[in-house]
């Protein structure tokens, strides 16, 4: 688990208040739950490696029967938020009466897993999460898709895109295939892999996992058949073609549909795309980064319209995305997409000298009346020599250095030095402002 | 622990954000831990009692020897943060290379107590800290307090003060009253409930727990004369009482030159004034509400130059000061004090409506345009009857709703409905953003 200084957390907070500020333009409401939630909420809700990665917090007191504990669940009845969907589930099926019944939230919390941290996976990390309850209409999804786009944009991302799927779709296509059920997940898991490694390897990863070899040409034909017809370009949509789908298929047309409510070069139907099946129960949602190092997903989403119903006695429909702050920020640092105000942001506009223990009052009222005219200020903590003052200046990159010296309290002036410059002159206080504010 | 919902949240940052200004106003910078801290970094850090308040983790897999396990330790290598001040000394210590050696940082973030949940106290709750690290001048004091008024000034705090002391100070009276110093902890909880009941049950409490009677009552005595000296106004200040206090007492000079440094008929010096003195070495403060049904304390601070010592081989003086959050937020809810656009926050400017499946679209358009215009727009999730989807507008109290009918489609127009009035008028889309943008 990492400590922010500074430095990461103006860059980490340029981000999170650009998601913010989208978010609620698309009429988002923040929402926040405590970090430990009941033990029993988590468990079984992320399947059995979940349930080992979840961080469970020790009894406390009394309840501690350190003698007679068999297992786990002995010692623990608390843990740590796991990911933001269950506690958005608990928190519906708990506030029926108080939330709207269409209820649009967006939650940016950390999370906590017992991962073995490696590069770019750490322990806690945050979720940028954004959810619609309670409507199965295709606007949701519209709405959701076009927020994140402009998040990107805003963000300055240019190549990246969004790809579509239904889990019908994905599903249909395995059915043709005649994949049976076992050999769904190392199936997909392997035609995942298509546009990385050559073909013969990827049939012979699902032959060697048990996948029937007719299902597995079958598949990679499917595969190829859309991949080359997605590669005569937009307009030749994929899943037109009819050696493929029949046109009254419905997952297809649901697609289609929304694709023509959102009219952006972004976006691709990507019939393979495959996450969250243990939950998605129609629309699956990708963004995927094209270009440069980093070319893998920094978030996703889908529709859910079955998972509120576990904590409550109702079943509601809900669909929502998640953004990969962590995998964004590595990316925009890599990039340098951070602008400048961001990226060498410095804790002062400027900082006041002091030149005596007798004139640390009058430094403090120049502080004073300097943020008043709107300016960041920090004053040297203490009486010192001139050129350490000037050197703690300088170490901690604050642009300007206001010096309070004896000649210039006796003209009611400062001498105000630019410190990549080193050029200085003697001003009035009003002037320092005037000089410094932007 | 709570779940915090959208008109909650509202409140919470509008808070937040006022601290975070102020504090970087004056040149503290944002610093984040992570929520969970090596067990043994905390233990031993807040007495007997705090080791028994921190929420420990459960070891994961192999590191788990349940049927070895003879205490919590064997069980626990990780807990939850209990404060924001030992990390803080923690971060200091490892990036003594990249951190300035004169730090100020501020910090807001939840801590975890396993404490009984009771009226206003929480198991998780939010600090609000500012501290600077690495100089013992009185400049530091001065700037913290200065910053913490500028806070309260700014949310509209009137009635309160800002108490004063010196550890050295206290420690002198109850020297002069000869208290030994096993009685030292009784006494100061005695004497601290002398405003609140009759001096005589004060002096048989200290008695009752073990304090000398001639102790208990020179004690009453002093605290008397300078309680009374203090009653004459704010220019007899206490403890120049020569009565109680020689001319030369360092601690006394010390606290009337900040004093100086600080002309504000805010603060006072309250010599009995005891806090935190397991780690304060010298000036200790506290804001105290004084009128209205809540007169406690809202927050406190002092000099604890021998703590972050703890953690590295160095001693590094150090000053900070933290707000209760959850008490301000109380007290601001119970008088009212949020602003009407903070209090009354709603999820949208307006919303929109859908006529029919075939014209989704358009109002999606229409929403997107609207943004443009710089408004936060929600869109009704589906084609509905007009009127459900006014119930829902009314329901999530957005202030305006934009009708798109058939009518408005033909005309290139919309109905703007302003849900207080009732009133409503076809207008164009730009005379929509120009009528609602503020």
């Amino acid at each position: 688990m990492r400590d922010f200084l500074p430095a990461d957390i103006r860059k980490r907070n340029y981000v999170i208040n650009i998601i913010k500020e989208v978010y609620e333009s698309y009429g988002f409401e923040p929402l926040e739950t405590p970090a430990v939630e009941n033990l029993e909420t988590l468990m079984g809700k992320y399947g059995d490696e979940g349930n080992q990665l979840v961080f469970k917090i020790l009894k406390r007191g009394e309840k501690l029967d350190l003698e007679h504990a068999k297992s786990e669940s002995d010692l623990s009845d608390l843990a740590l938020r796991y990911d933001l969907t269950v506690p958005l589930a608990r928190v519906v099926a708990n506030n029926k009466n108080e939330l709207p019944n269409f209820f649009k939230r967006y939650q940016i919390q950390p999370v906590w897993r017992a991962d073995r941290p490696a590069r770019g996976r750490f322990r806690e990390f945050y979720q940028c999460d954004v959810d619609a309850i309670g409507s199965s209409s295709m606007v949701v999804e519209a709405e959701l898709i076009s927020a994140v786009g402009t998040i990107l944009r805003r963000l300055k991302f240019k190549d990246y895109i969004i790809k579509l799927n239904h889990r019908d779709l994905l599903f249909h296509l395995l059915d043709l295939a005649n994949v049976p059920k076992a050999s769904h997940e190392d199936a997909l898991i392997a035609i995942d892999k298509l546009d990385k490694i050559p073909a013969y390897q990827v049939e012979a990863e699902m032959v060697g996992k048990g996948v029937n070899a007719g299902s597995a040409s079958v598949l990679i034909d499917l595969y190829t058949k859309i991949d080359n017809a997605w590669k005569l370009g937009y307009d030749n949509n994929p899943i037109l073609v009819s050696e493929v789908l029949s046109d009254d298929n419905e997952a297809k047309n649901y697609l289609l549909q929304l694709l023509n409510l959102l009219p952006c070069e972004k976006l691709t139907i990507s019939p393979f795309l495959a996450r969250g099946l243990a939950y998605y129960s129609g629309t699956i949602m990708e963004i995927v980064l094209t270009d440069g190092d980093f070319k893998g997903s920094i978030g996703g989403g889908g529709r859910y319209d079955g998972l509120i119903g576990m904590f409550g006695k109702e079943q509601i429909p809900a669909c929502g995305f998640s953004l990969g702050l962590e995998r964004i920020l590595v990316v925009m640092e890599e990039r340098g997409m951070f602008p400048p105000e961001i990226a060498e942001s410095v804790p002062a506009d400027v900082m006041v000298t002091i030149w005596s223990e007798e004139t640390v009052g009058e430094s403090l009222n120049l502080a004073a009346e300097l943020r008043k005219g709107g300016l960041r200020v920090t004053v040297y903590p203490e009486a010192d020599k001139l050129g350490r003052q000037i050197k703690y200046a300088d170490s901690i990159k604050v642009p300007f250095v206001c010096v309070l010296g004896e000649s210039e309290l006796a003209e009611k002036k400062v001498t105000l030095k630019n410190m990549k410059t080193g050029e200085q002159e003697t001003i009035s206080r009003s002037e320092v402002i005037e000089a410094l504010r932007k």
